[in-house]
């Protein structure tokens, strides 16, 4: 059976971008029996390598030991499109919680350049999602996110192939791991301080953790599913939010002795036409299921005319997961 | 815009087909706007009805107060596929668990009269998901059943769209409602007679409500999850199946004060290449996610190798879910 080889380019190189690659060299014979199709990596950039190319593709065994060969560096992100010829472009960068840039620039470059262009990061969805659409559109290309919210669980796709004809009233759900796990160890008995440095130890937070801390990176969440899945733009700074910096271990104990537990909340909830978001830690009886929400786990309940509630329930995803989401949109992508 | 209009035709008109017909007219102008396609119900069949053909459309508040007007009856379920000449054929007949029977020679019938084939109905799959589904490839139409495990919950087509190059391990669920209400009944002090007659009494149990007690409808879920998810053909009598006639109120108050519940719990695992399938109630402990599940509402949780587990919850589910699975399954057998 003939197939297909796509040109593949990563911008950012980090965890995910590197578990990505493995994760394709682990399906490469699946991705070939099955869906025929092969993949070569003709690009990687970072802030610290530049804008990497080997048009012929980089080895992935080397790629995996951060091993670039003598690939040659574009000296710009224009230049790198025209050398690596991508037909898929993968953004794994920071979150910029308030602009969403460069990561914006980036899949505006993809798309112009005739490549899919595929985001992990979520600020791009919440203050691009309009104008990446419609240039995907005019170019015949995609821009998908799955793994912005919920890592590789189908949210976005979930709704966009098997949820037709549906209106989304709302949803509620557990999204940000990091203050999940400080208020665990709170729970526990650490101090606020503690947890976060353990959460730190651990590999679940930041070296900078205020955008947990502090809702952001929740709040991002919140707006990105309201504009796409509720097709009502809204911006992180319009959804009510309440971080954990004021919670003290006062509190969770006395929550605790109350039968509750703190969690971070994310809701959105249409009244008329308005809709009405929020991060915020709330002291949830033990008989909610989202106050059994653990770890790195995550759930959302979404409440629709036809289903009163479907819940997804993603339990202790690895970085894997979120590397899947990424093989998903491009599946997707060149299905369609 | 333009639109194209769709002959349906329905076999079996119980509550499931008037539910689909009264969401058909309620969302027609969003099908209209949305999805650029219209409807007509030309046919309607049951057993006490014969084959009823309206080649024209029969009127849909009419045929809500099952007044079939002036249509005629066609002889055969041939002559009624020729003369409502239908583009999809919509099966909701009674569950057969031992033979999928007579649904596959409607849905057969259907395809080969150029319909696509969608079914509430599960002994279909189990039974003919090889032959129907290599019939529909043949003339280029659909044979879809997302109705026929947990309603209108994405199941099927979750997997079928969203999850590609992913490997299904096992699964474990709560898959059936009239058991999942007589257990509850016993709990709140019923015997189990008395639970049965509460349960037919409340629209939930059948007036035979054997095939739910005796874990032969949960079976059949089991053997269309492994057959069509896992890939592995399994008929419902290949799997390990208790039902809960054995199960007595003092077994239920024993769990009780040890802090667990009684569930019918619906599994199958991966073992090698041994498929270890399984419906049968167990005493869960209280912080089993599946305890907690009430009522009609159902819950299952995926093992892959991508996302370690992933859950979908349907909460209190109303007869319009299952309306809106059939809908969601012709929705995308146009699209494609």
């Amino acid at each position: 059976m003939t197939h297909r080889t796509y040109n593949l380019a990563l911008i950012g190189f980090g965890n995910v971008g590197r578990t990505f690659i493995s994760l394709l060299a682990r399906k490469r014979e699946r991705l070939i029996n099955e869906h025929s199709l092969d993949f070569r990596i003709t690009g990687v950039a970072t802030r610290t390598l530049g804008w990497l190319v080997d048009p012929k593709g980089f080895d992935l065994d080397q790629l995996l030991r951060a091993d670039f060969g003598d690939a040659a560096a574009a000296d710009s992100l224009r230049h790198w499109m025209v050398a690596a010829r991508p037909d898929a472009v993968f953004e794994t960068t920071a979150l910029n919680p308030h602009t969403g840039q460069p990561a914006i620039d980036h899949l505006r470059s993809a798309l112009e350049h005739g490549a899919h262009a595929i985001s992990a990061n979520k600020g791009p969805v919440v203050y691009g999602y309009e104008e990446l659409t419609a240039l995907a559109a005019k170019m015949h290309r995609k821009f998908y996110f799955e793994s912005s919210v919920m890592d590789g669980a189908p949210i976005f796709n979930l709704f966009r192939e098997c949820l037709p004809a549906i209106e989304l009233r709302g949803f509620r759900g557990i999204l940000n791991s990091t203050t999940n796990v400080i208020l665990e160890a709170m729970e526990q008995g650490q101090s606020f301080d503690d947890a976060v440095r353990h959460t730190q130890q651990i590999g679940v937070a930041e070296s900078d953790p205020s955008n947990d801390i502090d809702g952001w990176d929740a709040a991002v969440k919140v707006a990105a599913l309201a504009t796409v899945l509720m097709k009502h733009p809204l911006k992180p700074d319009q959804v009510e939010r309440v971080g954990i910096r004021g919670i003290t271990k006062q509190q969770i104990d006395a929550a605790k002795i109350d039968g509750r537990r703190y969690k971070v909340v994310c809701s959105a909830h249409l009244d008329g036409d308005k809709l009405h978001a929020r991060v915020a830690p709330q002291a949830l009886p033990l008989s909610d299921p989202l106050a059994q929400v653990a770890g790195t786990s995550s759930v959302i309940s979404f409440e629709t005319d036809m289903l009163p509630a479907l819940a997804i329930h993603e339990i202790n995803p690895g970085l894997e997961a979120v590397a899947y989401g990424l093989l998903t949109d491009f599946l997707r992508a060149v299905k369609e």
